[in-house]
């Protein structure tokens, strides 16, 4: 799949097919393409064209609904009202920069703060998940005096040119850098061995390589649901041995949390506590104002220490009161309508009827995941797991002409990436499932 | 002044005097440095509390009001209600991504593109300007296949690691990347010869000393109105010679337009058109969406083809529709309170009435600018335009005392920064000029 222009990344529309597709969609991708160039791509064979959101649903220009099963920066729901009132309100008071001193920046920062069970720590703010990725990676070369780096084989950290250069995912076309090191995603799908124990074992011989080349490492970066690898989450605890090695080798871990954050793997608010660690950088980002723009870094006050006082940050946008009015909102939101308790439940009833799904489909492979964060692989030949992307491009297209939106991950294209609002209910997760079902019978005879 | 850790910002607010400051200011300190670390900075040596915006004014929570003559970012106004009223409907009706279809971003692009006279160009979107500038170096390099890059002395373009590493005025604690060329600035006040045919042999010979150490060109950078080197406008006309230098080099020009472009410059939407240049790409931000984080990059549509169409681009957060519906609003009211004009008008007037008050200050070196970008040279002697750092330094602290918020710039950290909402009035610049009148009294007697 890598290397090939037209298919770098999955779930991509493929512009060959656009005679398929109604006048006014065409028109409307046309109008795209003149404004805003080749570079930006749409879902699906038949793209779809939204006008409105509320809870899990997204609407059509006919009022059409669509089931979300895919979106996280909605994390509390399409347009929820108590954070659009907290923006409104906002906007309508104060939007100015951290260099005059306002409230609500640290009254998210402290409320923010407080989410974390550990040692204290210090949050800045950016306003997005790469310029968090990117700010940690000046801060690890700034603390370590390394440049080195570890991800995953199909890790995605970001679009700046630093954070590009370590995200495998974007392809072939956006060169990694002569300072960063891949290693194997712990998936326990294909694993022959201890999960944990390989995954460290990878670790401690891409730090090897690197010191080899004369590379000191500065830091190896987590996404905790290893979401673009294919979503791996069990067993919990896996990542201690790899922080452990990061450690010895004088790096930081930085747990990327733009994903799994936020309450979404269920049985707590960030990714990593399922894995018993403490990051030496949390990052956060997508899901934090449900939409708007605000991402940030949570770091040991002494990794910051150093870094501040010599080379200072400022981000216009960062921590502006208008973002950190919504990000108090979500919050607040999370708490009251118990949504970490909510994507634990929902998560599991997920997996426990997809995992009876699988008992009548001998095309879905293995389905795992934690809280609302789920993996469904899909593959021709169960005994031999071979990845089948062609059939799971199919399931995601036929769940689209369906109204039921999700995309797909993995190496091999071939991973369900079902990742809905937090708000999701059972009764959702039913017309997930009832359409599901209708689409692997599809599938099935096809 | 750069390589002093303590002072590598200009108008910082220095710990060190924090016992002369009021307890409820100095506790908001403390609980920021506890929440936030140390890499932030405040404004003055004593911090404003703001609380609330309306205009061209800030409120404390005492209800006083400051005269806001330094931020662009609430650029029609803080909380203008035409922006507030959009990005209201818009977030209560829809925020997502660009993988769906939906036509707020594209109305956005067609009327933002048709504010540039010359070829037709793409846009894209991005977060904040650093994300804007950090592209712009992506898609340089991939074009060109260089990696070069001039800036100037004192360039500011942003914070992401590429960019930062072209932004020499972050202080030598943040290294320039060895690719990295850096040219005198035009400044007019000091030039013996003619500006434009100086800066076109400064960028030539910076073109030639990359290529004697085997480095092509990529792109050169200009801030086309200069604001962190000292703020330097004429003779319009300037640039001309230096953007063919770059052009023959194969090298891009990319216009840095977050600080002049919407407007500021009083005789255009954009800063580059007084040069009678056509740059390769323009970067946008800061104003664009009067302090919603939105920010772009307008190319050619050559320059992004083969980028577009190998690497693709997808920012989570930019393009959504209500950073568009925000950024829609600015451009309305630009339009519909004929703000440019104003700019023009205003900024015309505010310089005259300061070449006024020069006469009777020795202090006032020089007096400069475009539209509402004004720049006022403070010298310790007029013969020798010896830069006086520490008188500005009173002087913007001898108005942040009279409630009148204005900052500094340029190497010398002696050229006063006047860059208003674009909403300011000859009512307000006299208010301005009332008080700068006065404290050049202090400052004379001092």
């Amino acid at each position: 799949m890598v290397g090939d222009p037209a298919s770098t990344m999955i779930n991509a529309y493929n512009p060959a097919a656009a005679h398929r597709l109604p006048t006014a969609t065409r028109e409307l991708i046309a109008r795209r393409e003149r404004l805003l160039g080749p570079a930006y791509r749409l879902f699906y064979e038949e793209p779809v064209h939204i006008v409105r959101g509320e809870g899990a649903y997204l609407y059509d220009a006919d009022g059409q609904s669509y089931l979300d099963v895919y979106n996280n920066v909605p994390s509390v729901g399409h347009c929820h009202p108590h954070v659009v009132a907290a923006l409104t309100r906002q906007a309508g008071l104060l939007s100015t920069h951290t260099r005059y001193l306002h409230e609500t920046v640290l009254d998210y920062a402290e409320r923010l703060l407080a989410t974390f069970p550990g040692q204290q720590r210090h949050v800045m703010f950016t306003c997005t998940g790469s310029e968090a990725n990117d700010l940690a990676f000046r801060i690890a070369r700034a603390v370590t005096g390394g440049t080195g780096i570890i991800v995953t084989d199909l890790a995605y950290h970001g679009i700046t040119d630093a954070v590009a250069g370590f995200s495998p995912s974007l392809g072939a076309h956006v060169p990694l850098g002569p300072h960063v090191r891949t290693v194997k995603a712990p998936d326990r799908y294909r694993a022959t061995g201890d999960v944990g124990a390989d995954f460290e074992a990878a670790v401690r011989a891409a730090i090897a390589d690197l010191e080899r080349h004369g590379i000191r490492l500065a830091a190896m970066y987590c996404d905790t649901i290893f979401s673009s690898d294919g979503v791996f989450s069990e067993p919990a605890g896996f990542l201690e041995g790899a922080v452990k090695a990061v450690h010895e080798a004088g790096g930081l871990f930085v747990a990327d949390e733009v994903q799994p954050g936020f309450g979404r793997t269920g049985d707590a608010m960030w990714g990593y506590l399922r894995h018993g660690i403490e990051p030496d950088v949390v990052t956060m980002g997508k899901p934090m104002g449900n939409g708007q723009p605000i991402a940030g870094v949570a770091m040991l006050p002494r990794l910051i220490a150093d870094f501040g006082r010599n080379a200072r940050y400022f981000n216009t946008f960062g921590g502006n009161p208008v973002s950190c009015a919504a990000g108090l909102a979500v919050l607040e939101v999370i708490e009251a309508e118990n949504l970490v308790q909510n994507a634990f439940d929902v998560g599991a009833y997920l997996r426990a009827e997809l995992a009876t799904l699988a008992k009548r489909h001998a095309v879905i492979g293995d389905v795992r995941g934690a809280g609302l964060f789920v993996g469904v692989e899909i593959v021709s030949d169960r005994a031999a797991k071979t990845p089948d992307g062609a059939r799971t491009a199919a399931i995601v297209n036929g769940l689209r002409r369906k109204r039921v939106l999700i995309s797909a991950a993995g190496p091999g294209a071939n991973v369900l990436k079902i990742r809905p609002p937090l708000v999701f209910s059972k009764k959702e997760a039913d017309l997930f499932l009832t359409a599901f079902a209708e689409v692997l019978e599809d599938v099935d005879r096809a």
